[in-house]
């Protein structure tokens, strides 16, 4: 994904919060209600449905509501986006190391 | 790091802005003045060391000044908490789904 994207921004912004953070991780042992999702946090329904809207604005889970109840799915792909860009990074300061390494190397056989 | 770490919030919401991961993108290849950094960027000084502050506040970067100048360094252990994160979600799925896998097993076993 490009570095400019917008879609990395809402992603890293729904990672910012702990309970997004840990309404994330229950998602990972399988999907579950909002009501679910929601008992563990002494927290009101309306802010906790802006957390889980964030979380679906950023792909990062599917709601589905079935009569009353919205269930909510992790949507393990997004992740792949942010992994993408941190492994960009890494890729980047390795070839910036091995840059400064021959360079090192360069400078020892000139001493000798 | 725990996933309720107030830090993982400071370090997403500074990987949340395009020009925050521009400028963690160029300090990859090296040290860099504040000046050289802001120089691609159609922005006043005041909002772009906003952006420098954000970073530095995360621990993403280091910044010293000599002089007039200050030089910013990238502070590359920081991203190893959020990769963290994310290799232990995805030992979260992985670990669902050889779950799901065994029972899947189980069951057609239970059919032959």
């Amino acid at each position: 994904m490009d570095n400019n994207s917008p879609e990395l921004d809402t992603i890293f912004l729904a990672f910012a919060d702990s309970t997004r953070r840990a309404v994330l991780r229950r998602l990972g042992d399988g999907p579950a209600s909002v009501s679910d999702l929601a008992a563990p946090f002494d927290m009101a329904l309306p802010p906790f449905m802006k957390h889980i809207r964030t979380l679906e604005n950023a792909g990062l889970i599917t709601t589905e509501k079935v009569g009353r109840v919205r269930t909510c799915e992790l949507n393990p792909e997004k992740y792949a986006a942010v992994e993408d860009w941190l492994k960009e990074q890494r890729q980047q300061w390795a070839s910036r190391y091995r840059k400064l390494d021959q360079l090192l190397k360069q400078l020892k056989e000139k001493d000798k």
